[in-house]
């Protein structure tokens, strides 16, 4: 019983993840009554995305040229490349301002179930890459998951064939961590790869 | 250190209410990697709402035509009138099955510190109507809130002056609630129980 291109708007935006038919009206209703600039700009901005974004053609992260802002920073450390499965997990490490080296995005794990194989997650480019020499360390940082450690472990052996250093991101307590509260999954692994103080 | 066409999408989603930067970031990726036809269908149907919907001439609700599809309906009581605040009050109210004649949607309520006074809340144009003497009972569901209650008052006193009935949805509403998130048995059962004024 509302317009139907009001209709259309709140269908296409269930698209979005977490939002349902409810939260949907909302955000139109919230758009076309009391942002009407704000519609604007995400229509923009959004067309402007699609049409610009590209994937680097070195580390498959998102960009708008050929390589992205960070391949293409030559004060970046070469020798250092951090394989991540998402472009979040870039914007994740780049955050914590600890990492000065570049990157790889796999977009995706090793899951052939779900048809992700080497191939998919761009093995054969990282190959080539470890194959040119520069790098000296490869930091796995895929997710403390299962596929994520199969994954990890993948890319630790194609490294140690090339005699390429592998390490990983430190698994145990999280900074601000109450030890209660922490699961006992994390727990049973902190208490096993303790280090002397 | 993104790009800036992605930097630009993460920005304008701000924009939507509840949505900060980190959130806004999960949205922009989400759409980039995994639904980009999602992506177009929000620019379409957004540009779509943006360039058609208007208020209907008649009730104030978001319509694709000069009338919505409510006052356009002829088997719809002509006679029995449901102020609302706004355009999802209008959507609860027909969610909830129990009614069957027009709306006027305020698009507000009166509130005089914030600058909203009768005529921002379209109360000439419902005056104009009222005149015409068509409408015999004036159902007044503005929010349960202080301001609801004053413009409900304030419009009630103006059905008075013209011998028309005016009645108010029954207090099984929980007080404080905005009528946009009531469930619609509540909202049902609120419309059967509607008293006179």
């Amino acid at each position: 019983m509302s317009a139907a291109s009001l209709d259309a708007l709140i269908g296409a935006l269930t698209c979005l993840p977490g939002v349902g038919r409810k939260s949907a009206q909302r955000l139109a209703l919230h758009l076309l009554q009391h942002d009407r600039d704000g519609a604007e700009r995400i229509v923009e901005s959004l067309r402007e995305a699609l049409r610009r974004l590209r994937h680097c053609r070195q580390c498959r992260n998102f960009a708008d040229d050929e390589l992205c802002s960070i391949c293409a920073d030559p004060a970046r450390d070469q020798a250092t490349l951090c394989v991540v499965e998402t472009p979040a997990d870039v914007l994740a490490v780049e955050a914590s301002g600890a990492y000065r080296g570049r990157y790889f995005v796999l977009l995706g794990k090793l899951s052939p179930l779900d048809g992700m194989g080497p191939e998919q997650i761009g093995l054969d480019l990282l190959e080539q890459q470890l194959e040119e020499g520069r790098i000296r360390e490869i930091i796995l940082a895929t997710g403390a998951t299962v596929e994520g450690d199969i994954t990890a472990q993948y890319i630790a052996d194609l490294a140690a064939a090339r005699d390429i250093t592998a390490t990983r991101l430190a698994r145990g307590i999280p900074l601000g961590g109450e030890l209660e509260f922490v699961d006992s999954g994390t727990l049973s692994r902190a208490l096993a790869a303790r280090r002397p103080d």
